[in-house]
């Protein structure tokens, strides 16, 4: 046993004046050297790396490689720039595989995104990665923090279904039968489930019969689309965050997920400086997007743009004539004009009573009984990232609206039962994730902010 | 616009001193109630009831039932026993079916708990799941702090993949294609991801290669396994914490699952007593579970029993001869054997070095080539809830052992492909979550601690 401290060099960073001419151990793996005197090593705590000199004849013969494992102890010392390690004793695990090497993305060159997508199992070593992944992770963290404080109970709703909650697009299908059997016919009764079993396109509905017990509640967790969707923006699986609050309205759940979202972008801001300036500096260069920086600034002092569907169709319409029809969906091209032309300001808009048309059965209906008490919230450069409404509580008018829209009603009766409790007015929406971290990342494509990314043609 | 503030029951209930003689408004509905003169609101913030007196015409001519949505307006006024509010201003929302509430499980009296799995749309209304989903939001919440706190990063592994990680169970397919088509074959060719699909059973192998770039990194989220296995403690879809850290070995894998738990029971003793409180006195009164509190207590202070697989193969049979052949996997019966005859102490059991054929193929060998460097942790009544391993790093042994078991290698190429960058000796285990709950809230049914459960012949 050593009788030395091992640091992570995030740490070494942060405490340099402490810990300097101490002896202490570092446990990494080599990012590039120069010769066999001048090690940088990496451990993936941060994206600076560690110099290490060597001065040891023994080790001086054996062969240095990109990426080799290594366990050093050596003192913490000033040098010209900054600080550096000579090493006393150097451990190196195994062997590096040279042309495996020469042809992947660790080589210390620029690699385009669409290149280290080819190599997802190595993808985590890329600075570019590791500052999307901590960013990543530090929104997903602070989510569960955010609504914890606010007394939110988590909700694991469940990912294998029988009810396609919203007609949201087109379900996976799940099965444990023999699919290349070619003599028997499929029959779902004979299924582990006895019947046929879906991937989840929200847990928008079981988690609405959550807040009829505990009022504030939300779930968090992947759900699924089989579109055949190849777009920047679209993955056939994705993380999708779902509150429901009991008594909310609508104007609620707009000051909730503003709030939300400010509060994350603000705690992005001042906790992952590394990451962003590294991803400023980067998308500069590579990504075209100019001011990754200022952008988050912006989004977090201005208040957003709130307008109706109405308004935004006349408005489109005023800009570019009958480039949209009321009760159409608002597209990509629509969202460019308003971005781009009518409000030009890289705030985000909220445009709100959407038609029922284009909303799911539960949402509540206006007066009017054409719209629905809903909102959408669009974000510059990568649409819609928040989905909500009211929820229609009456008994007769959501069973009404199910039979014209010849759902079966078989598979939500539960649901449609819950509104037995009394007409409790409640709301709640869906935020994508991975379009939230795309949007603060900067990132043009939403497959480059998750670590797996499942789409068409595409799984791992 | 009301002038008055809102408050939850919590909020009332801990503050009660503060809010005293203020007037204030509640949302809830009616727990119970006598003559329409005294209601008993809940409102899912907490199990205590706030008792309402009423004291208005108008309100008194209407229908109280159990569950009605109310909104109350009224002062908070101390009465003989505790609190009251005394109300000026009611309003009622919709109406309750009261039929529905008769058949349901909402009546006030004791419903077993298969009863209420009839009804788990209305379940979250009950004290007993109030009181056990708060407690997995608070394990839950607790694990991703404690882990962020250690500087791991949250990784989303992906749910379809098309390796099978682990051998470790059936696997469901997922497809888009028409499964009811008759005419035509299954071609996997013409399916969304042109392959074969699969709900994953492990976020392992992915969670490693982010090991390789991040250092510290776990997943947490839901896997799925097709066996038909109907028992107490399975589930086809269910939840596991995955951690992963690079230069971990075996003995600081155990220091960490173990300082987990403990953190995370503490934890609940301390901030979930209503909770625990609950439970405790329902465990007694129909679970068969007569201390609850005090095991949990006992589970922090103690250290837990360590002992080989080899060892506790040579104990079993010296309990009763030949009930386990050395190889075999150590089953519920044999479980109930250490824990009642050999190490009847209510305390943990790590077993370590298990049998090679019995575990994963990336488990690390121990030099008799015939154990693996592996634990499993054992708890009373449940069984495994971890199970870990360091991971073998040499890439010609991992490719000999994945060549013997005829594991498909072209899925798993990439995986094999980390240990091109070098031996990094790295460890990690897996934690079923919902095991872990039913083990703090004294649940002997797996059924009873998630809210959808998802088994053989059950899906919502």
């Amino acid at each position: 046993m050593y009788k030395y401290k091992f640091y992570n060099i995030k740490y070494i960073n942060k405490n340099k004046k402490k810990i300097l001419n101490k002896i202490i151990i570092i446990k990494g793996w080599v990012k590039f050297f120069r010769n066999n005197y001048f090690l940088e090593i990496n451990d993936g705590s941060t994206i600076n790396n560690l110099q290490v000199i060597i001065n040891n004849k023994k080790f001086l013969k054996k062969k240095i490689r990109i990426g080799i494992p290594l366990k050093i102890i050596g003192k913490l010392i000033k040098n010209k720039n900054d600080i550096e390690v000579y090493a006393y004793k150097i451990k190196m695990y195994g062997n590096i595989d040279k042309e495996f090497i020469n042809k992947s993305i660790l080589q210390n060159k620029f690699h385009s995104r669409s290149k280290l997508r080819q190599q997802l199992n190595l993808r985590f070593r890329t600075n570019l990665f590791n500052c999307i992944i901590k960013i990543r992770h530090f929104l997903f963290i602070n989510i569960h923090n955010y609504l914890n404080l606010k007394e939110f109970i988590y909700i694991n709703t469940p990912i294998i279904n029988k009810n396609n909650a919203e007609g949201a697009g087109e379900v996976f299908k799940i099965t444990t039968l023999n699919l290349l059997d070619k003599k028997s016919k499929f029959n779902c009764k004979k299924d582990l489930f006895k019947c046929k079993a879906n991937l989840t396109v929200s847990g928008q509905l079981e988690l609405e019969s959550a807040m009829y017990g505990l009022g504030k509640v939300y779930t968090f967790g992947p759900v699924f689309r089989a579109d055949n969707s190849n777009t920047k923006k679209h993955l056939s699986e994705f993380w999708m965050l779902e509150p429901e609050i009991m008594f909310y309205k609508l104007k609620d759940i707009i000051k909730l997920s503003v709030n939300l979202i400010k509060y994350l972008i603000k705690g992005t801001l001042k906790n992952c400086k590394e990451e962003l300036n590294y991803l400023d500096e980067y998308n500069k260069r590579y990504n075209n997007c100019k001011n990754l920086i200022n952008r988050l600034k912006n989004i977090i002092k201005k208040k957003y743009i709130k307008i109706s569907y109405n308004k935004t169709i006349k408005l489109l319409n005023n800009i570019k004539r009958n480039i949209i029809n009321w009760g159409d969906d608002i597209g990509s091209e629509h969202e460019k004009i308003l971005f781009n032309i009518v409000f030009p300001y890289e705030i985000p808009i909220i445009i709100y009573n959407y038609p029922k048309k284009i909303k799911p059965f539960y949402m509540k209906l206006n007066k009017d009984k054409k719209t629905t008490k809903s909102i959408d919230i669009l974000f510059p450069y990568i649409g819609e990232i928040i989905g909500g409404s009211e929820r229609e509580t009456s008994y007769n008018k959501l069973l009404d609206r199910i039979k014209k829209l010849k759902i079966n009603i078989k598979n939500i009766m539960w649901y449609i039962n819950l509104r037995k409790l009394g007409e409790i007015p409640h709301s709640g929406f869906g935020l994508g994730f991975d379009r939230l971290v795309q949007y603060i990342t900067g990132m043009n494509n939403i497959r480059d902010i998750i670590p797996y990314p499942i789409y068409p043609g595409h799984i791992f």
